[in-house]
């Protein structure tokens, strides 16, 4: 069966500003490489020696970054499925909805391969690897996701339990779990049986359409109605907004996950995966701290992105974030990296709207 | 008398990096309002309605900084009476040799007075007092320097010691002390006859003349055989390169101050003096961090200053100093202020001479 893989880069998290913003986000930036983490996601999952029958992607992101989407796709030398957009955000439910109609209408019997485009994957051979053997538990009636190994009690990820056994590296959920307290955290580290959700899900395009069906028919048949009033040109199809804007917003976890008897998850991955959800995140991956090398004088464990040439100096300071682009400067200690949200809401307030 | 103001603005500090370079030294940088050190000084001493006797200042400085001078001269409204180039530095006594000789030149009765030009003074009318107070003791043959009452025990600065009472606010010199450690400092405040060493002469110039001819007889010579050579061009003259390399390279306050007998303090002075020497006293002194004010939450205790337009955020921050200008960014605790040396050497070694 051919995996269909349907990669979204809607989103435009704030918690790397100055660097992600709602004009370029996360994704479409090079953080961590000189290659963005669109860009890897795309090449991750381009047709390989190793058998797996992958075909192009799907893109699936606001209309805002077509193109970023198209520039980044050439650069990759990869030629899209389609670019499906969408005029508004509705949540990963009307996403899914989206990528199983979509899917299912091109081949009744295609697999899913839903993922974000904002993550990083060190080891793409384990990852492929991984999508390979859960294949067989997807195309045996199971929306499949993807658990990575925790290496540490971390409360900004959501957990999942594994349950019965039911394949090679394959387990029933015994539950999905939301973003733990530290303490919380520590006894699932313990337990054994929990992995990192990562948010990556495999399935048959007729099973989730089946369990949209019956757990949130109404995000599907709205999400259809807008599917029908699409306006394609060439692989960039245009869902129709006032249709799309009647989609309700809520997660395909809410909605389906933890309703369905049906889910199965797959591993615990080791493939050096990272959500790169903070910038101490980026620290522990990045390989250069931008064109301009920093100068760093008595420090320790201090995180430095710059781009544009600024040349960064830190003296005598630890544990420190130092993030610059594009007229701005970000000094924050690597602990409140959670709290960019407020800088954030005091650009707002000055109305400073062009910097986020 | 008449007194000439003869102003210093040849020196390149750098413990302001970035913002303070050689291409542009501090004192012509607007850091802590919206017109320079420079500038601020020579409007200080433009002819006022308090009687004081001032003629157009003489400006003693660097070839390389002549755009600048003649620029901010110009924006402040002054004409100098002269601006004499150094084609390299020597050090105080040669520029109390130049000023001593230039002055006695045109005017043999007239005072000097020597001032540094990178140095903010608040209450620039309690200045210009102390200066109308000094004239008759520099009238009755003393070379008279400045002392600033000391509000804390700082060990940035030298210190004088005043001696016997020789007129209103005048005494002569017990003794001139290098800057001390933190525990004499402490014993120099206690004491009371204490201030701080500003830097700032008023003397006759047939005195310095006489005093140099003295205690550094080579000094003089080796310098009135610079100015021989001088060549003229309107108010610019540039003194002889060869001739002036020539002139021992040694401090007015070696080379004369701590021998002549008729060394007098006046003082000390509350006029809100500061030497600008620091970030820290930057931050005490500045109205503004830049054109862009920056967001600080959850910050204690930070100064920011920032050119150009360019946002700082500080989040969850203490006793920081965040410095950008140019390309460049520094980031240090206020307690590290002293060792921007350090970062300078980290720029040579790097061969980043551009950024200096």
């Amino acid at each position: 069966m051919k995996i269909y893989p349907v990669i979204m880069c809607g989103g435009s998290g704030t918690r790397l500003w100055p660097v992600s913003t709602s004009r370029t986000p996360k994704q479409f930036v090079n953080l961590v490489s000189d290659t963005s983490l669109f860009s890897q996601t795309v090449t991750r999952l381009a047709p390989g020696s190793d058998g797996l029958d992958l075909a192009d992607p799907i893109i699936i992101s606001n209309s805002r970054y077509l193109g970023l989407i198209e520039t980044q796709l050439d650069a990759a030398g990869i030629s899209p499925l389609a670019i499906l957009l969408e005029p508004c955000a509705r949540n990963t439910a009307a996403v899914a909805a989206v990528a199983a109609e979509f899917v299912g209408r091109i081949d009744p019997n295609g697999l899913v391969l839903l993922l974000p485009s904002d993550h990083f994957i060190g080891d793409p051979g384990a990852f492929r690897k991984a999508i390979a053997g859960a294949v067989t538990v997807a195309n045996a009636g199971r929306i499949v996701t993807f658990g990575i190994a925790p290496d540490r009690p971390e409360t900004g990820f959501g957990y999942i339990r594994a349950g019965a056994k039911i394949g090679p590296s394959a387990f029933a959920v015994d539950s999905f779990r939301e973003k733990p307290d530290q303490a919380t955290a520590v006894t699932y580290i313990a337990d054994g049986h929990y992995s990192w959700n990562a948010g990556i899900f495999l399935f048959q395009a007729s099973l989730m359409r089946a369990e949209l069906a019956t757990h949130a028919a109404d995000v599907l048949t709205s999400t259809q109605a807008a599917l029908d009033k699409t306006v394609a040109d060439g692989p960039v199809h245009r869902i129709d907004e006032a249709a799309f804007a009647e989609v309700r917003s809520v997660s395909i976890d809410y909605a389906v996950m933890e309703h369905t008897t049906n889910a199965a998850v797959f591993g615990p991955l080791s493939c050096a995966w990272s959500d790169v959800g903070t910038w101490p995140a980026v620290g522990d991956l990045q390989t250069s701290s931008g064109p301009v090398e920093p100068i760093l004088i008595d420090t320790k464990n201090c995180m430095v992105h710059s781009e544009q040439g600024t040349l960064v100096v830190a003296l005598g300071v630890e544990d420190l974030v130092i993030a610059v682009h594009d007229g701005a400067v970000l000094v924050m200690p690597k602990a409140r990296a959670h709290d960019v949200s407020q800088v954030i809401a005091a650009l707002k307030a000055r109305d400073l709207t062009e910097l986020f």
